[in-house]
């Protein structure tokens, strides 16, 4: 099990460790950025995890990790342009990066015996957290700030596969059900700018907190 | 004085999560937004105080802290127009969770046996974490960053604490005077816009670093 | 060894503190701004080394790291105005603390055990991580962000280190040669304004990324 979650971690680190070169290729840095802004990007989720969960931190042991991050954004720093007109391709693997850390986040947490609510959150931020890092790092809007549904898939995927766990379903369907409850649900909100219904203040009603 | 900090913990999550929400509402975010700011808020403080004292992170074995994050934002998300009136109470309420992670944060500091000036500032960081974490993912300039005395409370509640342990003081008296100082203080810094004395730069001198 | 690093750390810890306690002055903070900023600036990469490495946090047991920042930032609380006439002086003081840092997390790093890229990228964080911090509290655009060599000159010395380490090289040439690499790379940075080639975006493509 520990070895499946290795791999998808993996795959995860890489989609991140692109979508943050990409980020770092707006804002124009220069090939060191590219490495660091990936490398943080890719570990960033799984790092918090294994923080808050007390476990050893999951790249210190395994440099792997961090070469798929250097090596992927030192790709990105010569390949970009042909990666943009592969945008699409790119948000896609974001989306697939989410939907496999919603799931290992789930999964590790729950093998360290914690109750639901704490794994499937463990989930949520296990699979948003890098990507928030990146934006705050780089100074763009973070993710969880706009409308399109982001967060709440990854809350999907980890909920559903949380649930099939509790259920006694065997492996692999609690983590290929919450890979694809995920994955499906961003792949809609990319498609058709699907969101949730927002709260709206009614206008002129300023509260400032503090 | 462990179960004793447990309660006053959750009641300090509570208020925070409250606060999380209600930055959530200024921003129109969804439902879920409105979980995750509430959640990273309400325990953002005692988990860095737990992740740099080496202890186990307070909510991973006790889901009862993410339940009650988890309440008052759903529920914020839709009793916010009526709390909108009530903004003093809620003015109140930030300022009490301030005194209590004030005090709880440098408790258990001394329980591990460090020095003052480090317990000191580990009830200042409990105390003020959360919001930060809440500022800088929803893009708000940092309370720390504002003119009203804030974190100066934290300091004061917390040092008097660690003093009145220091000096042997039985409990539950330095609890109480640590949270009334840094309650007072800050009620004070509400009502009469207090401020502490700035460091003035003479206009026209500008030194940009790095 | 581990008492070398302890001396270095301390004078790391000093220099960003002071560093931290400029940008406070930038923003016109009280005392207290000043004081939190210098030591969240001063501690801040060491303590993420230490929490990624599973170290006890290394100012939580030594209170004099605390006294340090708070020290020097109460100093400058007063004495900016003189300081500011000394610009280049604490310019080149963040170059040493930067020097210092990186060396500091690689040795501490490589002590665990960990491979090389690890290391490297250790030192890296622990010489970047304060200043970043620095800047997403006072909202300034991090340093990570500016075109000016900063981050390279870090993982140059962090690299110098950890391949004399690995070519047995004798204490203490590897950590001379580090500290000099970085310090030397950051100060023609400084002196003729040097940086990396940028990737630069084709104007007219823009491809934002959630």
């Amino acid at each position: 099990m520990i070895e499946v979650v290795h791999w998808l971690d993996l795959a995860g680190v890489a989609v991140f460790a692109a979508s943050g070169a990409l980020v770092a290729s707006r804002k124009e840095m220069d090939a060191v950025g590219f490495v660091l802004v990936g490398a943080v990007t890719g570990v960033g989720g799984g790092t918090l995890r294994d923080l808050l969960l007390d476990r050893a931190v999951f790249w210190i042991a395994r440099p792997e990790y961090l070469l798929v991050c250097f090596s992927v954004a030192a790709l990105l720093f010569f390949a970009a342009p042909y990666i943009h007109r592969r945008y699409p391709v790119l948000l896609w693997a974001d989306a697939a990066g989410l939907s496999l850390f919603a799931v290992t986040g789930a999964a590790v947490a729950l093998e360290t015996g914690v109750a639901w609510p704490v794994a499937t959150l463990m989930g949520v931020m296990t699979a948003t957290f890098g990507g928030v890092i990146r934006d705050v790092i780089c100074n763009e809007i973070p993710l969880i700030l706009r409308r399109e549904i982001y967060a709440t898939a990854a809350a999907l995927g980890s909920g559903v596969y949380v649930a099939l766990i509790a259920a006694d379903v065997p492996a692999p369907a609690p983590g290929l059900a919450g890979f694809a409850a995920c994955f499906v649900l961003r792949a809609l909100a990319i498609r058709l700018r699907l969101a949730l219904p927002a709260y709206r203040a009614r206008p002129g009603r300023n509260y400032p907190l503090q």
